[in-house]
């Protein structure tokens, strides 16, 4: 197998769902984040997304009262909430590509945390209308935008290995 | 702003639409694809994945005459069928989950192409029902599987620096 630091990081990568308060993100981490959710791929340039990031306690915690799944949250000391911008969605039958592009930018947010030693997780809001709305409701979103996941971020707590999901037989060589 | 090889590598990744077909993309290199592909995250650990990995001319030719925005895969050595295996979609109102694991795993491909200084472009198939029913076709693939995209992958004729999508205006801080 081929191998360089890039490719370590994406192999090495593990979902983090233990966290550190006490140790903040800096400002400067997560404008790597945010340069590195930007530098995905998007379907006719049209860039659908807007990111909100929370650092208030009150609603991380809050997130981690309101969302299934996102109880870490009351430890992690930020969260990126990746949402769409409908203003730039396509129409017709292209009307579902924003959730790849936002799906590749949550991918490059989770790599650019794990190659800076940090931990995150992908916690699912769309497409659940009952987490769409808790999120809205929380931070006061305009209904522009459609909260599309959170990803809460900080010092692990608890580093773990990452999962071997290597398997052979999902590959078809033609 | 942090940087470092793997975060360099996100900031650099563009899409390649130019391959030089004389080169071919080692087993080895389409191996280190396969495994940052499996390497993505996954809701509730489902893998709802399958790749095709095609290197017989007469496919990739096909690609190229039968997909819209697919034509250099008349010039690229290899491409990866990213598809979803439906014996392992989630159901109700997760049925449609299985899109954003393969978006994440179509963007490690996408960037561990990068890592090894390979072009790829990721072309769109789902939700387009007359392309999916091309690649289907063309592939004699199980009617188990849908395909997602089609990644060409080689190594580039005309390399291109990254977009710069940066966008301040795309962030809330809260």
């Amino acid at each position: 197998m081929e191998n360089n630091d890039a490719i370590t990081n994406i192999l090495t990568r593990a979902s983090n769902r233990r966290f550190n308060p006490e140790i903040p993100v800096t400002d400067s981490q997560i404008e790597t984040l945010l340069r590195a959710a930007m530098a995905a791929p998007t379907a006719v340039n049209k860039r659908p997304w807007h990111f909100v990031v929370v650092r208030d306690r009150v609603l991380l915690d809050g997130f981690g009262t309101s969302l299934p799944y996102c109880h870490m949250a009351k430890y992690a000391p930020a969260a990126i909430v990746v949402c769409g911008d409908s203003r730039r969605f396509l129409e017709g039958e292209n009307s579902t590509i924003w959730v790849q592009d936002l799906s590749a930018a949550s991918e490059n947010i989770l790599l650019a945390a794990h190659a800076m030693g940090l931990g995150a997780v992908w916690t699912s809001v769309y497409p659940y209308a009952e987490r769409v709305e808790a999120v809205r409701k929380l931070v006061d979103m305009s209904p522009l935008f459609v909260p599309f996941n959170v990803i809460p971020v900080g010092h692990s707590a608890s580093p773990r290995p990452p999962m071997d999901k290597w398997d052979p037989s999902c590959v078809t060589y033609l």
